[in-house]
């Protein structure tokens, strides 16, 4: 049977998949360190709950079901295409058993139908974070949950990243304010500036019914973007008023001057961000990287005043949500990043025959007990070629134990026989090629050998 | 719509989940020290590489498909239902960027299409070690796996496991010697005995055409169960010969004398495990841990001589796995393992009003720098219920910034206010009610409340 690949179903070497490792781990530390616990939920939702949530999704959702199957009772199942809509679900069947406001994070692979012809991703892994109460939910989380990303960021090799903000009020208001009562249409229309421009966006306005003037207000307003508090002078300066409009520039100052405060220049006021989804009510945020502009956003999210309902309670929410595997896809595609070995061993124990393997066990049982990842040679070859092994697979230093080491093949002269006639174990950083005695309970390797490395390559 | 949860597809609270993810990390820091790199495979595989590995597995594997998709050329596809046929799949389309031996651990879900009435589970997470080599594989490695997983089983907090070995050549050699020559047919049958008892399987032998003698000597072959080497002596006592058999018992001595050097009483020789599936050929391994034999195996696996091949070369492999999804589930389910509290956060840090949030990010910002997960308290209310709000999440401290801190509500009497008139921000472990000064760029919790501690239920 031919072996291929499956469109849109990316697998990483394993190399590679030690840089989705740290990205992983990064992203998770930083958001046990915010508070967020974490919780994963099935990998199926029954279908009637995906359908018609989060847009078209209907057109891309991923049937389950068992080949072999008897006809049962049972629901119809499909594959989530978020987190968002399971994360709703498990708030409403376990609302009894949270505490809230509920803080959680949720990283988990996601699948959708894609045609494969569009290149895009049909399994890819999401992180996000939400904050969720019950009836009302502070507006400081809006601030929060975006800074928690800039942290994320900051602590990735992948340069510049920008979270572009917004307050879907603003927009609302402004465009109330200047007598267009279509919010919705004419929010969809302005979100397409990025793919066809403003002259395209304001004929489309003005199809749908808009005066020129109108337009230009709406494009006016679709330019503003600042690092600082001046978007609430410039949105002035269009002389429109409307308290919605009012209400949108109080919150969005809050986050942005949250931002200045705790992370300068991670976050802009950006009002041509409207994010195409319905169900955000407030601040919704996009994210990009800066010199690959037109990658898109990377992460991106909002607040909902209804994140789920059972009829008598409604739970508000805000949350974001990284795309880890399509940052991750494209930073390896352009091998803009790079691991600095292969695998988590940092030292290879040499064996110098198979009888004194136990031996060999021993000093990586010494070195793992200190937390220093190591592997056993596979073979008593001869200890160039074990270097050689060690080299293939980028671990930087080779542990030669004292036994049968021979001077003439690992020693560089020195006579390393103590005084009662034993040898000592000896450590090659095979780099440098510097060869010392070292003792497997004691000796330690740098701090930046101990784990692969995450390297920004040179560009 | 009604929700309600999915028969076997299980979803834990978050302090649940906090026990789940401390038995990964275990698993993984304990796999990556011992020089097991990370892969992850796609979730799906194309059916017709699905069917028919793996024993019955064409009955219980979940078929995926576009819901709104259009007929394609495209293969039908699956969800894996284990690691090792995604895993074998990986190994031959990546050949040629991989270093052999090439050793991987995989931790990942997998989905198997069990009837729901028989309450298993239909989604779950196996944690798998592998090690593949070329053409031949060194037996070393047969000890080697077992051993990784002992280490883990150690630092779990779950009582003794123990991992039963035995050599599929053992009852091969044995059987032969004896006369019978239906290998696998025997096997099979033997391998009832927990299930059914000797006596059943006595019946069942001789029912197969093997005469009372010959079905008794198998019983007793079965019997045999060492911690030490002294399996052996045993096995030589029933007095049947065979080039098979002579290997097997090396092959066995083997491992269970690594086992003893390394991990005293981990490793029995149990000449009763068979493994029902027919890819195994040289070690096989299952584990129970004592005191709940009655659940089964949680560790299992064995040496394949062909775990995949490409027609020109054959990669033979040894590997073994944990069930992480039963293991926890039955553990949990018994209420076995709690966690100290249901969130990461180990401080709360106390808002004094609104207006000084910013003082209270601040000090988060300044405990996290450090390593210090924390919250900021969600709303200004009194200090009481904001100590409450950390108590009903388990958080153990709540961290007063000096600000608007009233010595009255905080305080213990003492003058904290310093000599230029600056109050101290304070901390409080709301266990024991101790509070005091403390400067957030210093403080430092105990080790042991930094992190969740997940402890065995006193029983």
């Amino acid at each position: 049977m031919k072996i291929s690949p499956i469109s849109g179903f990316p697998e990483y070497l394993p190399s590679e998949r030690l840089v989705e490792q740290h990205f992983l781990d990064v992203i998770r530390e930083t958001f046990e360190l915010h508070g967020f616990g974490s919780i994963e939920t099935r990998a199926v939702e029954p279908v009637e709950r995906l359908l018609g949530k989060g847009g078209d999704a209907d057109k891309e959702i991923y049937g389950v079901s068992r080949l072999a199957g008897e006809e049962t009772a049972d629901a119809e199942l499909g594959l989530h295409f978020d987190l968002t809509v399971p994360f709703a679900r498990y708030v409403l069947e376990n609302a009894g058993h949270l505490a809230f406001p509920f803080r959680r994070h949720q990283i988990q692979k996601v699948w959708r139908g894609e045609r494969p012809q569009e290149g895009r991703y049909r399994e890819f892994t999401q992180a996000d974070i939400d904050v969720v109460d019950v009836g009302e939910l502070a507006p400081h989380f809006e601030a929060e949950v975006p800074l928690v990303m800039a942290e994320v960021f900051s602590k990735l090799p992948i340069g510049q990243m920008v979270i572009q903000v917004n307050n879907r009020k603003i927009p609302e208001g402004f465009y109330l304010g200047i007598g267009v009562s279509d919010v919705v249409g004419t929010l969809r229309i302005v979100d397409k500036l990025d793919k066809i421009g403003p002259a395209k966006v304001a004929e489309l306005l003005v199809d749908a019914g808009l005066t020129r003037e109108q337009a230009d207000q709406c494009l006016a307003l679709a330019a503003i973007r600042t690092e600082d508090l001046s978007f609430v002078d410039r949105v002035r300066a269009l002389g429109v008023s409307h308290p919605t409009l009012d209400e949108g520039l109080d919150a969005l100052a809050a986050v942005i001057r949250a931002g200045m405060e705790n992370a300068p220049g991670a976050l802009v006021a950006d009002l041509r961000i409207a994010r195409g989804l319905d169900y955000y009510t407030g601040t919704v945020y996009e994210t990009q990287l800066v010199g690959h502009e037109s990658w898109g956003s990377f992460c991106s999210g909002g607040r909902y005043d209804s994140l789920a309902s059972d009829g008598k309670t409604t739970y508000p929410g805000v949350g974001i949500s990284i795309g880890v595997s399509r940052l991750l896809g494209l930073l390896l595609g352009q091998k803009l990043l790079t691991a600095s070995r292969s695998t988590p061993a940092c030292v290879l124990v040499a064996v110098n025959d198979e009888e004194s393997r136990p031996t060999s066990t021993r000093a990586a049982t010494a070195l793992r007990a200190r937390g220093i990842p190591c592997e056993v040679a596979p073979k008593p070859a001869k200890f160039g070629k074990q270097i050689r092994y060690a080299e293939r697979r980028g671990i930087p230093y080779v542990w030669f134990p004292a036994a049968g080491q021979p001077a003439a093949e690992v020693g560089d002269g020195r006579d390393t026989t103590n005084a009662v006639g034993v040898r000592s174990d000896q450590v090659k950083d095979i780099r440098s090629g510097e060869q010392v005695d070292a003792d497997a309970s004691a000796w330690q390797p740098p701090a930046a050998d101990l784990h692969p490395q995450i390297l920004r390559a040179e560009s």
